[in-house]
């Protein structure tokens, strides 16, 4: 470029870009499809109680990382605040499973998180290390485990997840420290606050409020059609990918060709400015990323989109944030970066690679802070670069609708306290007015992904129905000593992954419910083949012919399957006692209860079957009507 | 005292010092005794389902407010944090209950809050408002009302409590703004960041750990020795205060007094020192509160002691937390505020008045930091003022074990998100050396007010216990079609406050569990005296002869006693349909379930009662073992 040969600067722009990008696609679509996307979507149903296949998978983990440095190296417009949340989950699921047998990289210690609960709480504490890790901001992580992403939470959990960022805090200020010789390239840039950049003290007055109040509006009203955008994107760009992997490749492709025209291209529209005098920053500055890009203008004059365009988003960002910059940038620039930066940002998402949301609506909303603030012009007294913030926090607001997180998220990026007050005020505001549109982007990505996704509140209709409307059936029982052919023939026939022991007479005198098995025990008792002759009662000494391991919680998404269990026919007439094995206090409701108060019940406890009880206690009945409610949850592997 | 007239100046001190505190003391004593103390205590047991008597009444708010004021004016060692958070629930619950009857303070519009799910909630933002208008922290507000007050939260809690301190953070930036011109006395001081003293950029390295790390061991063991003392010193006053009113008055007295003679004692053992040449502040300061205090020093020096004791406690905080003031204090001065803060912070929170314990334990905090930064020495580059912040998050992990809510509060009290690590490493390090020790300041209170406490977490034994094992007798159940008589002697023989309701044939074909009733609706029903003559169905159409506003929830604390109504002979011979009234939806668990499960259902979802069904469907059996499960809440008036 500094030689004039813009036709080959584009070439090798264009080609760079090119290659990262299709590493990232290829790496995703043949390696670990599930790498693709965001992934907090995915962590967010694990979290939910739906285990999609592979996303946890060491494969996914590394192609995420590989995925998310090519993509986002190669000026597609994603973040990578997103992959990394998925990282961190990843890392903390295979901790919890103990390792990778697969790939021998097991660890005996480890096994004692092999259960759901822990592994759970593993990956709410991962993805909080994830935005703590992306933003430098531990608190914000925190917040963000417990607002956006987890559907469970304990108080526990909370300093758990605060000792998980606290340790990410200070490996990061470690390694800050180590980088402060200028080893490691741009890591060390930004210290621990990244965009340290806004005025010392910021004064601002209740005439300020009416401009951060406009900016609050229509900061939701552009997030929810964001949303409502990116919706419709995704649908289309859904009916591409599901033609086959060259198709989406080609996707790829046609996207990261598009987004280097334009980077390279937009930037031409804009003329040179002269440098200012009173900065301390070379002008132009050439060979670093930065402010004032020199581009195609000549000395002592800079392109100020290109500035915009042409940088990584970290340094846009500080750019947009700075203070003291009014007159940095022209506002047909400003315009021209917001329009493109909100559509790339729409386009990039569904592509088949590792691709943050997070980074490009906090680009889009400094863009459009800026813009707002000059239209304002002198009605405000505020900074622009205060301004940007506070669009940001809008465009945050109004697609991804946390506020906590958000605002701590805001605050730890920009150390900037005394904005606590408008920040939280622009984040409420575009939440509520983005609320009246439509639903957050991360609620949005589930229902496309079709994870079953069970909220914590109770719809209206649900007050009007009561758990017997929503029973399925047939009903399927178990006897506590169970002819070993029919537990086989009933795994077969159904995908329900709990069972109800009843206790028929003469174990009990009265058929009475003895509790609940699971799919994976009763697989284990089949593999194991301890059976006995004769329906009664065995002297079998559970503790001594099973170990605690035998019932460990499989790896995420490997399963053991009835079909591959091999039974003679005489082992299929034989008995096998299931008292031992059974859960003997499940969650119950009597049929008569309200759906809506069996769905908090679900919800709160963090249920995964609840047992339906006969209101009526005649003992006809019991046996048909002892239930098992087919919640949406129960149809997933969890 | 810049007349030489020591004598005179100790009188006016001490006389002012015991008229505002024995104000404060009489009316606590006199007209709210539910005002005395911290009032998290009561608003902690509040949201756990204790309704203590009056805790929440107007009385109560007005003295809190005054004697709160009165008490820590009187150079007491109290905070006024504590005061602020009770302040705000009773606000919010005054607001929840429509306004207070008894002082003709009602709005129509509030009547829509008038049940215990809304109150709840309005409670739980009220503490959250305490805590961000005391601290300037609305964040840490939020997370201090999820981490220490709440027992239950749900997501939509999280934005409403953030929606409160946005509130509560914009209307103090616009008081401060209006005070800026200095009308308002010392309230605009520190602005929104109380004490904004630190230095401007911090570094610190990986030598500066050990000493932090070895403060936040220390811390905790001083934070867990703080609840020891403050315990035993609340049991020795609890007996004093028991023997009447006036012993209440005399210990407040002597506090006071002792109090007094300390502040204005201690300082003479310190020498002066000569100001220093270099500062900008006025020294020796006169006739205003801050640093450098003349005290009994010529011209040019200052007693170092005075300016930590003979200030307001903010006053005290920002001098130590001051950066670049390693040479101000002397070491033995230190030792000296820092023992003398711990125990009068422990024996002046007792008394018969509105206190604090967060301000007290931030300043012992501050105090202890200093001295340890005075006995590392050379061994750390740290500023002291850095070393005062750790303290009081040492102390304050240490006595009240909350992790991120503190570590927040001190982010928006400080403005130095650098430190974030390093806080949160010694937070973390002080809470878990504490919690080998004793258990955090709430629950110590809440145990000593005689407030039951549900605790989140089943404890070990609860696993080997069923519910039959802890339900206790006998049980009182109303048919669907009651005998008025009945329900009155079943309501004057027992405290319960729900019973189940059980349809007999010819109602239903078998007992079978209709739903629950509670006392307040019974009692409703009871004093509307629309019985029936026969025990037939009756066709009364509930919802026009009873309005919303008739079962509404009553103001706290007040509720109607069934030995007001007055029933003739006649009456207790009719019958009341039931069926209308009651809840068809009560939460229930089969008698074998394991206590464990049955405690985390009824703490998750909130309950208050928990039927136990029989697990055995035999008929004879069902009616007799439907019990009502006597959890330790139900016996509250909640």
């Amino acid at each position: 470029m500094l030689q004039g040969k813009h036709g080959s600067a584009f070439a090798v722009f264009l080609a760079s870009n090119f290659a990262l990008t299709m590493l990232a696609a290829v790496l995703t679509v043949f390696v670990a499809p599930a790498a693709a996307g965001s992934g907090i979507p995915e962590v967010k149903a694990y979290l939910n109680g739906v285990d999609a296949p592979n996303i946890f998978s060491l494969k996914t983990l590394i192609v995420k990382i590989v995925g998310c440095i090519a993509a986002v190296s190669s000026s597609l417009h994603v973040g990578k605040a997103g992959p990394l949340v998925h990282t961190g989950a990843c890392i903390a699921s295979i901790l919890g499973q103990g390792g990778s047998r697969k790939y021998h990289m097991t660890c005996k210690w480890l096994r004692y998180f092999k259960n759901d609960r822990d592994r759970r709480d593993l990956v709410t504490c991962g993805s909080a290390a994830g935005i703590a890790a992306a933003f430098r901001a531990p608190v914000g992580g925190v917040l963000f485990a417990l607002e956006t992403v987890s559907s469970w939470w304990r108080s526990a959990l909370l300093w758990r997840a605060f000792f998980t960022t606290a340790m990410v805090a200070v490996v990061l200020r470690a390694l800050i420290d180590f980088c402060k010789s200028g080893k490691c390239g741009l890591f060390g840039e930004g210290g621990l606050i990244m965009f340290d950049v806004t005025a010392d003290y910021v004064t601002y007055h209740l005439v300020d409020l009416p401009p951060v109040i406009t900016l609050g509006v229509f900061g939701g009203i552009l997030g929810s059609l964001y949303n409502f955008f990116l919706d419709r994107v995704l649908r289309l760009y859904n009916l591409i990918n599901e033609k086959g992997k060259t198709y989406k490749l080609l996707l790829a492709a046609t996207v990261t060709v598009c987004t280097s025209c334009c980077l390279f291209g937009l930037p031409w529209i804009a003329s040179c400015k002269p440098c200012p005098t009173d900065t301390e920053e070379a002008c132009p500055s050439i060979g670093r990323s930065g402010n004032f890009k020199k581009f195609q203008c000549g000395m002592n004059e800079y392109n100020d989109l290109a500035s915009l365009f042409f940088n990584t988003n970290d340094d846009t960002i500080r750019n947009l944030y700075s203070a003291g910059t009014d007159d940095e940038f022209h506002m047909s620039s400003i315009l021209v970066f917001f329009a493109a930066s909100y559509f790339l940002g729409i386009f990039s998402y569904g592509l088949a690679l590792p691709s943050g949301l997070f980074v490009p609506v906090i680009l889009t909303g400094a863009a459009y802070g800026r813009l707002v603030a000059m239209l304002i012009g002198s009605q405000s007294t505020l900074d622009h670069g205060l301004f940007a913030v506070l669009g940001s926090a809008a465009l945050l607001g109004g697609s991804m609708r946390m506020t906590v997180s958000v605002c701590v998220v805001i605050l730890e990026l920009t150390n900037n306290l005394l904005m606590l007050p408008l920040v939280m005020l622009v984040l409420l505001i575009s939440k509520v007015v983005a609320d009246a549109f439509n639903t957050n982007v991360y609620d949005l990505l589930v229902r496309l992904k079709g994870f079953p996704h069970l909220e914590g509140y109770a719809e209206p209709y649900m007050r009007q129905l009561s758990v017997s409307d929503v029973v399925t059936g047939p009903l399927q029982t178990f006897s506590g000593i169970e002819k070993v052919g029919h537990i086989v023939h009933v795994l077969k026939t159904t995908g329900h992954n709990g069972f109800p022991v009843v206790d028929e007479p003469p174990f009990s005198d009265s058929p009475a419910l003895y509790g609940l098995i699971l799919r994976d025990h009763l697989l284990v008792l089949l593999r194991k083949k301890d059976f006995i002759r004769s329906c009664t009662a065995s002297t079998l000494n559970a503790s001594k012919h099973f170990t605690h391991d035998e019932f460990a919680k499989r790896g995420s998404g490997k399963q053991d399957r009835i079909e591959d269990i091999e039974l003679s026919a005489e082992e299929l007439e034989m008995f096998v006692d299931l008292h031992p094995f059974t859960n003997k206090s499940p969650y119950t409701v009597l049929e008569t209860m309200s759906l809506a108060k069996a769905l908090i019940l679900f919800r709160e406890v963090g249920l995964r079957h609840l047992l339906v009880l006969p209101k009526s206690s005649k003992v006809s009945h019991v046996c048909a009507s002892v239930t098992l409610l087919l919640f949406m949850l129960s149809i997933s592997g969890f």
